[in-house]
């Protein structure tokens, strides 16, 4: 379904802004509390965070991140899955999200009243409340950037850095062929995968696979170390080559390092008792620099989604 | 200047968006924390909040909130000052903010570094952290949405719900001109004045005006009462016209109600030894919805700004 409509009387344009958020708010019901919690003050108020908290920014862009082909209310539910992919990347949980969204007057209004029920589904499954927005007018476009803001679980965050030469590196569920198979907006943030990580002193570091696990693993790896990755055992979605698992991308699969002196089959049994329907692979381990492992390969030939190139 | 460069060596698409990135962190020098604080892993840690926590969100579009006679520094600076004035709206202080920034491939290098550079310098003056963002490219565009974390400064928010029959209508400043005398980027955010009417109990209502008084009005004005301007007393920037005044919007001054039974001189006394260069005028007060004073006039004649129209 195309954002855009050729019949002004169902546009955006036909509206107003004021007759536009006044339908935005009916359409997020109940995951948007009311002023000053909420939107339509100058700023939401929110309690007193609870212990330290979690800040993360992404966007969704027509023609970049969906087109016509993905239905709009998961585009919605997109935009907002991103996001909380990466506060599961810290071992997070959501807590609140603000949104702003540029559009066209040429936008069709049944198009954006289902990308925002596509959001606000996802926010009440995830208990995220939409407390803020801002609605402005860009030309040829639909560009939606949302806030999220989140808190840790316990007493540990999980960062990406921590990882030591030696530490095993394990991934969740399948990699590659992300866009040609529909998960880039079918996926489950891995929130209560990346909490229990969290809890698990085994865990070194963490973060998320978005731009492809060949760009991201860089972001992981300790100095003095490289990435020795047995490309064989790779969890690859169906159909998926070695290539496209290494470098696809919009994975959001969770990306650990554990250290070398854990009990892996304790911690992978451990895992499976919890979470026996999703993977947990160990695809290689942090090989000193200047080594050379069988299954070695050179990362900057698989480098992954690059903006501006 | 514009934004944009014919010459594809000086544009961002030649750099790609891995050393846009570190370019961008360079730029916003000290007030970009490192990670896991600021820029560079899946969220931003942030300490525990003092107290009440603010959220607000406002972006910087071209062609629309900025053009090519605006200075790229004073873009960076608009987009950081919009938002500190939402904060300041609630009395607020700031404390963090994340940007995400969509850029087309043949946006100059020159013109974002002193985009960012313009930003890093308001964020330094005003104590805000910038610890978190997103690039995404976008075509025929640059328009970035800055998300501002704030907190209450002490034990009272300012909404803008709390105003009753009678309460005076103050404005602090000058109305009007905004974008034709440059106000619209030179202006100072109201914080050290809204924190201070947060701790006045005379204070019932507080608000900014961005989009015009005569529209901005409407959200202050309690049920039952109609807002009775006297319009020859309104502070006009030089040169303004009533109806600009009413109208022109982007002032980011505060609008507030004043208790109708407060010591009004008393009030006026303590801001002219707080702030004695800056006006406090009473422009008004919240008559009953259905009756005519001698100043009256129809907010909806002098509507102010409103999108997609």
């Amino acid at each position: 379904m195309s954002p855009f409509t050729r019949k002004p009387a169902e546009s955006v344009a036909a509206w107003g802004e004021t007759q536009l958020i006044a339908a935005i708010r009916g359409w997020l019901g109940a995951v948007s509390p009311r002023a000053p919690f909420g939107i339509g003050d100058d700023c939401a108020v929110l309690p007193p965070s609870r212990g330290r908290q979690l800040v993360t920014v992404d966007p969704v862009i027509y023609g970049r991140h969906f087109d016509d082909s993905v239905p709009p209310r998961e585009v919605g539910a997109k935009l907002l899955k991103r996001n909380l992919s990466d506060i599961a990347a810290m071992g997070g949980r959501p807590v609140a999200a603000v949104l702003a969204i540029t559009l066209d007057g040429r936008t069709s209004r049944r198009w954006i009243e289902l990308f925002y029920r596509g959001l606000a589904a996802t926010a009440r499954r995830y208990h995220v409340a939409i407390v803020g927005g801002d609605v402005a007018e860009g030309r040829n476009t639909v560009a939606a950037s949302l806030t999220l803001l989140g808190e840790a679980t316990g007493p540990r965050v999980l960062t990406r850095s921590g990882a030591r030469l030696g530490d095993w590196i394990y991934v969740t569920g399948l990699l590659g062929r992300s866009r040609a198979s529909g998960h880039h907006y079918r996926f489950s943030p891995r929130l209560e995968e990346g909490a229990w990580f969290a809890r698990r002193p085994e865990v070194r570091a963490m973060m998320d696979v978005s731009d492809g696990l060949a760009k991201d693993l860089g972001a992981l790896t300790p100095r003095g170390a490289r990435p020795s990755i047995d490309t064989g055992v790779l969890p690859r979605r169906a159909g998926a080559t070695v290539r496209e698992a290494l470098s696809d991308g919009e994975d959001y699969e969770l990306l650990l390092a554990v250290n070398h002196r854990a009990d892996r089959s304790r911690l992978e049994q451990a895992w499976r008792d919890r979470f026996s329907r999703t993977r947990l692979t160990c695809i290689g381990r942090f090989a000193p620099a200047g080594s050379r492992g069988q299954a070695s390969f050179l990362l900057a030939d698989y480098s992954g989604y690059e903006h501006f190139r």
